[in-house]
């Protein structure tokens, strides 16, 4: 997905915030789930069962874009939503996007010229802002918190509104500048399988140019190495829609030479529009939506 | 989708075929499920944790086409898949993407021109093929029984295996010709919406000229009414990918001065290609792919 500075900080605006401070935030998305949250992530609570299996349908929505543009998620759906991306699920159904995405790259036969490529997006794909919605939007454990997120699309509209809160662009700053935003897991076997077979890696974000430092340390601290590029959002960037901009520089990368085999994000933005990768490969999300 | 001839024949001759006879095919799919299907629809089962995890994020990945083409179901998730597309869950995930079709319609104001064009695909969108399905998969109660199904890449290879099993084939034009697949409800009632608010609304299906009349039939059978066009695969459609051959009816459709507002397909070469509708709308089917 492409996180934009103004995203995130209106996420941060809009949250029920209720910061509860947790010992390391790159525990969570991988810890081992409590019973209860094994039990939920699988609709298995009884009296939740209408609740999930709405939630349940929300999400298909989601994942195949069939919702289109959205900007918040169900109020009845907000835990539903917090068990799924701390639960054992998310990790499954991310290994298996990244079984599909080896198979594909295992088999294609290529020369070792260097130009073929794989464009991965960051946020939700190589890195997990989990912890960061865990404690300001689910962490808590009050179940009436609300999870939801202002799309490209809505940034206009609450610009103004959003830099009236002050706290919430520090908190934001202070998130991206820890850069201890932890690995997807499926996502890094993926990453260093991709580098044994000898593709190009293009790393294509939509956080900007100013948290260039951060996302470098950030992707070296979960464990990421010898990109090729990391492609911000420049100046000239700014206020193009995800799809748009992330076209536009798949197409550079492509009159560079290269040819783009795959492609992985959690966004559809991320993957649709023109210059598009052989194949591409959507991730489970559905903390957020960005057009 | 596109069921072809030779898809659906192919079909029948890799189930494991145990016929167990059923009062009434249009019973099944709209059948107040009992108790352990309803339990199984929802992972409930707990020795089957693992299973339905693993099935789970094997749905995932084919209901996004981060599977891309395949041609089985896991063995290991030939239940979880009965259980799903007969159970509460297949209606709800159809009736979400129904809401979301519903909604963006109505957002569009558009004039009565009757230019404004809403394309259906028919097998597993608006009709249901479940009952079949039923019969000759997973009707048994067996829970070895497979159900799995070729994809148009792998029709040639099966034409002579195929064409050795005539009564697999007898069996397909029985069902084709009873003319008794149900309507998928939320289906039926977007078409309905859809004809209120003015659209003009054509069907294009993978099936071949040759079932034109019972496809009709079953049409009308089902509740459908009224459509401008309904497209069968010609002589010289017979071998394209469903993508392609989807996307030059598409085209045809655009060059006659429609507006493609909307497409609703089971398969993501019902949506995807050129001449794609403003809005594309997938909708769930985890028992086969066609390309």
């Amino acid at each position: 997905m492409a996180l934009t500075q103004w995203s995130i900080v209106s996420l941060l605006l809009i949250l029920s915030i209720k910061v509860k401070p947790i010992s390391t935030f790159q525990s969570i998305i991988q810890m081992t789930p409590e019973k209860e949250t094994l039990l939920a992530a699988e609709g298995i609570s009884g009296k939740r069962r209408g609740v999930d299996l709405y939630c349940e349908s929300w999400k298909f929505t989601v994942e195949t874009n069939d919702a289109g543009s959205w900007t918040r998620i169900p109020e009845r759906c907000c835990d539903f939503v917090k068990e799924y991306v701390t639960g054992e699920r998310y990790v499954s159904e991310s290994e298996a996007v990244a079984d599909n995405e080896v198979a594909y790259a295992k088999s294609l036969g290529f020369s070792g010229d260097g130009k073929n490529a794989w464009v991965f997006d960051i946020d939700e794909t190589l890195l997990s802002n989990v912890p960061y919605y865990a404690v300001h939007g689910f962490g808590t454990g009050d179940s009436k918190s609300e999870i939801w997120f202002l799309g490209d699309n809505d940034r206009e509209n609450q610009k103004r509104e959003t830099r009236s809160e002050i706290f919430d662009e520090v908190s934001f700053d202070n998130w991206v500048d820890l850069a201890e935003a932890p690995a997807l897991s499926a996502s890094l076997r993926l990453y260093r399988e991709l580098q044994e077979l000898g593709f190009t890696i293009f790393l294509l974000t939509g956080r900007s140019e100013f948290q260039r430092n951060a996302t470098e340390s950030n992707l070296l601290y979960a464990g990421y190495t010898n990109w090729k590029r990391l492609i911000l959002r420049g100046d000239s960037d700014q206020g193009k829609l995800a799809s748009v901009y992330k076209s536009e520089k798949r197409k550079e990368i492509e009159d560079e030479g290269y040819i783009i085999r795959g492609n992985s994000g959690d966004q559809w933005s991320d993957l649709m529009g023109f210059a598009v990768a052989k194949r591409s490969f959507k991730l489970p999300n559905p903390l957020y939506f960005i057009a």
